[in-house]
This record gives structure tokens, C-alpha cells and sequence, in this order.
């Protein structure tokens, strides 16, 4: 039996995780907190979880000092800048902590999260140990790990997107563009200007051009998929749609290839991966076929110059961008089928 | 094991069936017909079904014939006016027939049939074997029936809605207005120039109006639930959305009631219901908390002048509204349990 | 050369109000008000006013009372309540007033504004000096009038589709059902749970059932229409969509007609009106077709068993639900010709 | 008094012509042609049309014949390969043609055109005589011009946005990428099952990746303002909107500027253009902000390693990208004002 606990369930990755968790095989308790709604009902928040009478539980928000001290795996979905002491409590107990936020995700480099997040280490020891929980790319670390940085939506799409031109080196490092859209629910669940409906609805809006926290850790990370130095250019835009991510990236080719050789080297390189579904020649890759699913979808092609490889790599950002990819992460730390609770197939529409 | 056959699998009922059905944990072989696409497979048509590794089978497209021939519990999801043959093979063998068309709604009644569906009956009799489909209103007889009509989506809707008031002669049975919204998918896979995006999208539309033929079934089932004939006046709306009919419906109250009374008795008359959700006083049903679940969920007002009865009832028209209830009815008549494969609960978002 | 004010004109109604206004081809100054960003500019609050070269004027945002000062005519789109004092300056000054809160639709009625408001009338001769501003209904005391309530949103659509069969006596005013629909615009600029777009996209809810501030408006006016006391049920939904309420009316018929004859009252009835635009028979109205414009579009229907009419009136709730009929009724009230600066056609998509 | 003449009037840019000159203040008549609906009016494809009684005239649909021999002014809006006859005849005549299509666009370079349309010339002096009509790129050719290329709407946003570096030689040209977003409008009323609204609604889709009809255009007019040939890398998007085209443009730097410095040279280099707003520096440009109007707005961004230079770049497609800059070309062409009939604000939502 998982004592499981949710750190921040009210936000948008948490209630992601407990309808997940919710429907996941294993036998478990979950239990919940949340510092706006402590002490109510997570129907209150969402009534699309109005519990049923043959019920899922009474999802009832409470501490997280309560939540932390029941669960022997914790799942913090707070915001950047409070994970550190929950996750301190859980390793001492020899639990197991995945972080959604971006605070464990630049491992020993405080220096960039520093620049970035605006926020210091205050156990650098910790940060060190941090295993950055991309399992198509670092399964092993992971079903080690006890201290998992779950990555970001945008970086999730663009690093599995990458990786295999990197390994191989059939990418020209210094020229890779990577052109993002999100859905709405990325902006999490309190109301701005920018999320308001009639400001968002009917049109696509670049935002933090040339500024925005995931560049350094998709840099990071294609670094080290490449074994040298990626500096990449990431552009997010906001799309009127609730859920998944569309990156389109592009990079010189350092040898001539065409359309069919990606399809080929993306095939092979991805061919035991159950949650990268490589479409066929022809087809390009949209966020609708991986919606409410933990699949991330890539489309291969080439520019009409024959010049720039093109990679259309989609995923649902609230699942293989956030909670699902929580739940992968979990399922290898603690030796569970990884694909357990995670089969479900996207709906047509 | 069971024995499935979906006949018209390439149409979004028949899409959604499979989704469920490969998500339902019954050992069970699935096969698939369609006219239009035999000899492919559903990815083809559908991306979002993209074969994975670890596969969910082949999801091949055959011919009606073949499906027919090797399946014990037929889905059919063809057109109108087309279901008859198929039942008649399928019954034939003893198998179980759940036709998610309107051809068997109307029973013995094929004047109604004939002069809303322009066509008529070639077998009466079986007609008049059929069961319809509404397990909270009509499980004994589902539990029975091989041959089940599965409701339509506003029917379903305005039904549920309505049969605690009628049941108990609460409402004047000459004053019903069923005013009802519904997403795009309820229109079908078929592009028209009603659900090309640019003129459906930012827009309510209402359609039919004063002539739809669900207007026939409310009334028939209507009249069932109060035991006397109703007459109800129904206008469908197209609305931007992918899923979700939601029906507001008003009838006068044959005694002084207030919304605290309403609220008692359908949370009383729908206490043993699972997928029946009547929403706490004073909030108001959406479809966006039933999206991509089998619940119907309903919330009970009174208008401020104190003498209407305002009932929101909502679904979602694929699934409460198509392929889950005839799943639930599967499971009814197979005496498997009712909820089987159907506990999914509605994401927040 | 008019001197024109607008209060409040960094919300919804403000902002389009200037956009009209600075199409309307009358010779004219603008002056803004805006509590929340005075001193800056209207292009910093809505980008699309960004300035242009040739320039539509500075747009700067002043206080109230500089933009009184200096005005002859005022539109006040401040929240309820904050009308009252600008009104008499403005009248004192011998100007024209036009309030497009809902201050002065109630005239010497104070208690019903008391009741469904909140607030009391600080001088209510003042309020029984008002005019209410829906011309197809008052045009002649409009003309003559200095201080204008300018119709809600729901009330204009629901009145104008029911004033032909009211005046004529034929509806029975016991039965009266109004079902509408309005885009987010209607909430207003400020962003709240209901409105932040991962929350209202993709899902029709309905609010205040029961319970909707528009409601004694409407019954106010209906009863004048009729001519004796009419109780009218009004459920208000959000839609996902930016503009245009959608009100299906429905209403049992006090002699036998068809849509034919009603189709024949409507189009004789409105025959001079020109923003009122009565559909071929056959078709219904869709707020997409009236987008952007002060057109109020009519469909009339029947139900299938004969007794209950049914209107579509629909508008845009901005336009000829807000700033177009505001401007509509300066036309009217400074002898300017009343379709000046309103004759823009909806764009077809 | 012009008279103009829209071959295609009930397509998607014929119908926005339509709606854009009756709008128009020069005096004129407006003979409008259509292969599907002749003898039928416009109202009858597009319900917002809908003639009022103090008319917009009866916007009736004729042969194009008809059109043709009585317009001194023919805008057509066939699809490709069609214009070549009906230009011949306007010219013959000393009318003036302006064609939406991409038939004049390659001008001596058949081979282009019937490689990437698969047409060929019928006489290509004809051709030759073309002016490619972007009037802030080919200003004075216009105003002598006979016959007018209308750009296509992603070149369009893709030229505007990238004309200041490349006339000033600021861009590699060997590294340039657009990646593009469209509303839906800009495939064409014709309904089609990647643009029926279930399966576009809340998704964003890459299409024809690598094999684009812009690509050319694009490149072709890019070569013209660098004055060497560019072979840019283009990937358009559908996305769930009704209008404009948000284009994010990248680019290598060949001298070291920050945003401020591209800002200025903007602005400058624009200082002149109407239609072309630089938006502040630090924000980011939207398709929200010039809906239903004929601006480009444009903004200016740097990435965060200060290698690659952004610019956002977007247009209503409808407008700017296809019936507005026509109007805007015709315009010029006769000598009007350059902005008649264009001014109009987009709205705030």
C-alpha cells in the first residue's frame, strides 16, 4: 500500500496527479494539501472531482507538515522556492520526493537558478543529488533516484525532440531554434490579464521573448545530450487552447540527410520507448493526438533547401509535461511497471 | 473473453466505443468495421490511436460481415436506417445487439419512427423486442435485453433531468421547455459548412429549431417516466465546443417548491445512482465537470418569481450521451458490473 | 464640434465605445476617464488602440472629473453606483448624459434597485427624469431626453424579441422563458476563476439561475410593452466566445399561429427599424452574424406541437448591447441622424 | 464613380472585400461574380450580409463575364490558375486588375510557379508587366500598376517583418527561419476534415512542413530586399482562431545589436508606414491586437545569448494579408488616399 502525498493539490499538476493517482493500479492512500483551500474539499475547487457515492475518497486538503509526515512518496507541486525543506523532511525518512517545480532541476549549477528563479540553495548537498527525471533520457539514475527533479513542459518537448540528432551529432549546435506553443493551463490556475478569457481566446501571443526560465534548463540539457555546449534560442507562445505543447525546432544538419533518415534514426533510437510514438513519413505531429495521454508524439522533416532539419515534437504539457511524467518517474523509483496507470490512449477529440 | 464487434468504427461514437472498451479491463478481443475506411487501420483516420510499441492491437478496419460473423456483443454505430440486418445476424447467433442509432428507439411505435426517419420497419417485431437503454430508468429490463436502443445524447440529457420531477407529478406536464447546447462532435465526423471551424467557432447557434428529431424520443420517454402523455418543447444549439450537451429545462410546479425541496428529493432519487451527480444547492451543472466521464450531472434552481422549475442537466454527449452508457449497458446485460470501465473521473480542465 | 466624455473607458464597454467613436464621422473631441490608470495611456491598457502615425489622438486616460468638466456629452461606464453625482454635474451644465450601468434603468422604481443592487437613490427625482435608451421601444422620448439609461445586454435582446408579441397580445405573459447565452466580454475586464480561459473554454455554464439582476429590468419593461404585469423566467449561460448573447424565447401562444405568421408580424412590426433584421423563414439567428455591429437579428419558430413560439433575437452585447446603442441614442438625443456611425455589416466570419 | 468588380465574391477574401468597400467612402458600385452561386445573393452564403432596409445595395451574385465587362476596377478572387483570362480583358479594357491569387506573384519566373503550382503561363509577357502589390516594399511601382499581385498573407508578415535588416544587410541570410501560426480562415470556406471544427478546435498543427507554396514567395521577395538570394527555412501552423498570422521570425546577426537597436532601426525605417505600428520595446506582438484591421504590428526581441535576433510580426490574414492590402493597393494605384477606407481600429476583443 503507497502512502502517497500531494504537496500543493489545489494548482492545476496537482489535481492532474490525483485524477491520474486516482485511476493508477497500485493500492494506495493519497493524501493532500494545500495552503489556499486547507481544510476543504477538492471538489470545492474543482467540481469536476464531486465525489461519487461509490467514492474515490474524500479528497479533503490539509497541511502539507500533515501530508509530509503520512506519505512515504511526496509529490510537491508548490511553486519554485519551497520544496527544499519538504524534500529535506521525506529523504530523512527515506521517502521518495519528485518535484514539479523547477527548484531540483539545475542540480549543482545554483549559479543559473540563482540567475534565473531569483532564489539560493540553502543545502547545496541536496541540489547535488537531484535526478533530473526525464526517463527516456536518464532511466537508470531514475530508478535509483530518491530526489527527482520532474522537468518543465517546454524543456520535456524540446529535449526529447533533440536528443536523438545530439547523441548522433547530426546537429549543427549553434543554430538550433526551438519555437514553442502552449495551452493555457501551462499559466497554471490563478487568473491574470493574460489568461482572461477574451484576451487569450482567438489569437497566439509570444511571451518572454528571449527571456523565459526554461531556456537555461533546456540549454542544460541538450549540453548534455550533445556532450558539448548547446546554446539554443526558445521562443513560448501563448494558444488559445487548454491543454499541450507543439515545439517546432529546427537546426542545420551537419551531414546531408533527408526527411526518411530522421524517420529512420528516430525510429530506431526511440523503438523500446512505450511513450515516444514516432508518426509516420508525411504526417506532422499535433498536440490533439496526444491529449489527456502521456505519449509525446515527433514528426520528422526537412527544409524545401534541404538545409534544416525540422522536428515537430508534441506533448500534453499538464501530463508528459508535468503529472504524468511524476507518475513515470514514480513507477521507476519505486520498481513498478513504468507504463503503470500511464496506458490510457489520447481521445480522438 | 469477450467477443466485440463496433460496426461503423471510423465515426466518432464508434471512436470513442474503442477508446473505452481497449481501457475496459474485461479480457475481450476487439473488432472493427467501417464502410469507408475497410482494409485500414483506425490510426489511420484517428492519429491519436498511433499504434505503440507495447500495443493496444492492430485496431484494423474489416467489413460489417466479418466483424458480424466473429462477435458475441455487436456495437453498431451506423447511420440511421441501418441496424436492422445486423441485429437480426446477431440475435440470431444469441449474441447481444446495442445500437447506438435511433432506428430501435421507438419500439413498437414505427409511425413516429417513419415520420421523423423516413424509413420503416422490416421486421416489427423485433422492433418490439428492443429495450431502451436508460439504465436509471430502465435497468431491470437492460439486465434482460439483447437487443438495447441506446438513448440520444439531448434524450439523455433531458431525461435524467426530468424523471424525479415526473415520476412524482411534480411538474405540469404542458409547460416544458428543454433548451439545450451541444459541442461539435455531436454532429459527427463528416465536415459541413455548420462545423467548419471559421463558422461555428465564437458563435451559438441554435438549429432545427422547432423540428429535431430527438423532440419524438423526449416526448416517448418523457410520457413513460409520468405516466401520462408530455409534450415537451426542445431546441437544440450548436455551441464551440468539442463535448458536452447541456440542457436547461423549465416546467412549472404543480405545488410550491422551493430549490432546497428539489435539491432533497433528486439527491434522495438518485441516492443509489453512480453516475448520477446532483450538485450541491446553489451551484450550477457544466458540462466542463462531466467532460470525458459517464456522469450526467444535474443541478436544481427555482426561477425568482418562485412558480418554474429550472433543472441544468449536463453529460457528455459521447460518452453519458453515446459509447459510455452503451457500455454501461453492456455490462448491465453481460451481469458484469455496472460501473466497469466507466470510473474515469472528468479532468479539471 | 461635440465635446464628448467618457467615464470609466478602460473597461469593456469604454474601450469600444471609443472605438466607435472614433469612426463616427461627426466632428468631435474625446476625452477619457479611468480610475485605474489615470495618466496613462488607452494603448497601454488595450494594445490594439496602439497609436497610429497619422494619429487617432493621444487617448490619454484623465480623471473624472477634468473629463466632466470639459464634456457636453457623457457616457458613464462606471460600475453601479457611481453614476448618480456625474449625472447632475453633467445636467447642471445642460449636457447629455448616458449611463451605461444599470443606475437609471429602474426610474422612480427605487425599490426594485434597492433590492436586486444594493444601493439607495440619493436624489430620486433625478432617477425619474431618466429615459430608457432602447430606441425600437422610446424613440421619441429619447429624443428629447438629457439623461439616458442605456439598456442591459440581456434585457435589449430579450425585449426586442418580445415587444412585437406583447404589443400585440399575444403571448400569454404567464409562461414567458427566456434561455440566453452571452460571450466572456460580458464579465468585464477583470479576471476571476470564471473567466480565466482554462475554466470557461470548451463548456457552456449557466450562473445566477434564478437569480440574475437582469431580470426585473426585463420584467420591468416587458410590462410595458404588454401593457399589464409580465413575470418572465431569464437563465443567463457563459459561452465560449468573445461577443453576442444568444436568447432563445419561448412563449405559449394566445391564438393559433404558425412561424409563418409570426414571421409576417415581425417583419411588418420592425419594418422601419434598421438595426432590426427579421430572418427568411427557415433560418435561425446566430450572434455570428451580427458580431461587431448594432444589428439585433431575429429568427421566429414554432414548436413541433403548435403551441409555443419561439424567438432567437440575437446581438452583440458590446454594440447594440452596450456602446453601439449608447451611440445609437446621442444620435437620437442630439438630432444627429440615428444610424451615424453604426452602419458597419458583421464581418462573415 | 468606380466601378469595381470582386470575381469570387463568396469566398472568404471575396466576402471580406465586399464587407471592406461598401465601407469604402469613394463613391462607387460593387458588381460582385461567383462560379457556385450565381443568381443567388451574397446573403445567402453569409447570413451577416443580410441586406437592411436602407440597403447596402443588393449584393447580388453574377457570371464573371458579366462582372468583367461592366468593372473598370476587377479584384479577383479565383483560386489559382484562373486569372490570366479575366486580367486580359480587364487590361485590354485599360482597367485595373488586382489579383488575389498567387498567379502574378512569380512574375518572369514561370519556372517557379509551375513547379510549386503546377501551372504554366498562357502568355508571359503578360507576367512580366505584374506588380507585386506590398505597398511599403513597392511603393511607386504600384501607383503606375495595371495589374497587381496581391501577396499572399504569410509572406505578407514574413516580408514586412524582416525588410529593415535585410535592406540594411543585418541578417545572415543563410540562417533565417519563419515559423508561423493561422487562423483558420486563411484555408478557405471550403469545409474539409482538418478544418471541421472538432478536429482543429484547441489544437495547434504544422502542415505541409518543408513543402509550403509561400516558400518561394517568401524567398523570392526576401532576395529582392537583400539584394542576394535568401533561401529562408518557413513552417506554417493551423491554429484554432478565425483570423491572423503570427509569424516569429529568427535570425543570426551579423553585427552585435540588442532589442533597443533592432527598436530603433524599426521604428525609423518604418517611421513613414500607416499601417506598420513598432510596438514598445518590451512587448510582444499579437494577431489580438490587428484583428479585422490592416495594420501590422511588429516587435523586436533578442535571444538570450544576443546571437539571434526575433522579430514577431503579424497581420490579420483576411485584411493586411489579402483583401485589405488590396484595397490598399487599389488605393495607390488610382491615386487615392493610401488609407481610405482602412483606418478602422481593431477592436480591444
Amino acid at each position: 500500500m503507497l502512502d502517497i502525498g500531494i504537496l500543493g493539490a489545489s494548482g492545476y499538476a496537482g489535481a492532474e496527479l490525483v485524477r491520474i493517482l486516482l485511476a493508477h493500479p497500485e493500492p494506495k492512500t493519497l493524501r493532500l494539501s494545500s495552503v489556499s483551500f486547507e481544510g476543504k474539499k477538492l471538489a470545492s475547487v474543482y467540481p469536476s472531482f464531486t465525489s461519487v457515492k461509490a467514492g474515490q475518497g474524500s479528497l479533503s486538503l490539509e497541511s502539507a507538515d500533515a501530508v509530509i509526515e503520512k506519505s512515504s512518496v511526496v509529490f510537491s507541486c508548490l511553486p519554485h522556492g519551497y520544496a527544499e525543506a519538504a524534500a529535506k523532511r521525506c529523504l530523512a525518512k527515506e521517502g521518495l520526493f519528485i518535484d514539479i517545480s523547477a527548484d531540483f532541476r539545475f542540480g549543482e549549477d545554483q549559479e543559473s537558478y540563482t540567475s534565473w528563479y531569483g532564489k539560493t540553495y540553502g543545502d547545496p548537498e541536496l541540489y547535488a543529488q537531484a535526478v533530473y527525471g526525464l526517463p527516456e533520457f536518464n532511466r537508470a539514475a531514475i530508478r535509483k533516484a530518491r530526489l527527482i527533479a520532474n522537468p518543465g513542459c517546454y524543456p520535456t518537448s524540446a529535449e526529447l525532440g533533440l536528443y536523438p540528432v545530439l547523441a548522433k551529432g547530426l546537429a549543427d549546435t549553434e543554430s538550433i531554434v526551438i519555437d514553442s506553443a502552449s495551452g493555457v493551463t501551462g499559466a497554471g490556475r490563478e487568473p491574470t490579464q493574460s489568461t482572461h478569457y477574451p484576451e487569450c481566446a482567438d489569437s497566439i501571443s509570444p511571451y518572454k521573448v528571449g527571456a523565459h526560465r526554461h531556456q537555461p534548463e533546456i540549454d542544460r540539457y541538450l549540453s548534455k545530450m550533445a556532450g558539448k555546449p548547446v546554446s539554443s534560442v526558445f521562443t513560448p507562445h501563448l494558444a488559445p487552447m487548454n491543454r499541450g505543447i507543439v515545439s517546432t525546432i529546427y537546426f542545420k544538419m551537419t551531414k546531408a540527410l533527408d526527411a526518411k533518415d530522421l524517420h529512420e534514426l528516430y525510429s530506431s533510437f526511440y523503438a523500446e520507448e512505450f511513450f515516444v510514438r514516432i508518426l509516420p513519413l508525411g504526417s506532422a505531429a499535433s498536440n490533439r493526438n496526444v491529449r489527456l495521454s502521456n505519449f509525446c508524439d515527433i514528426s520528422l522533416h526537412v527544409s524545401s533547401n534541404g538545409k534544416t532539419g525540422i522536428i515537430v515534437s508534441t506533448i500534453d504539457n499538464m501530463i508528459k509535461g508535468a503529472a504524468g511524467q511524476a507518475v513515470q518517474n514514480m513507477n521507476l523509483a519505486l520498481g513498478l511497471e513504468e507504463t503503470e496507470g500511464l496506458t490510457m490512449l489520447p481521445p480522438a477529440f
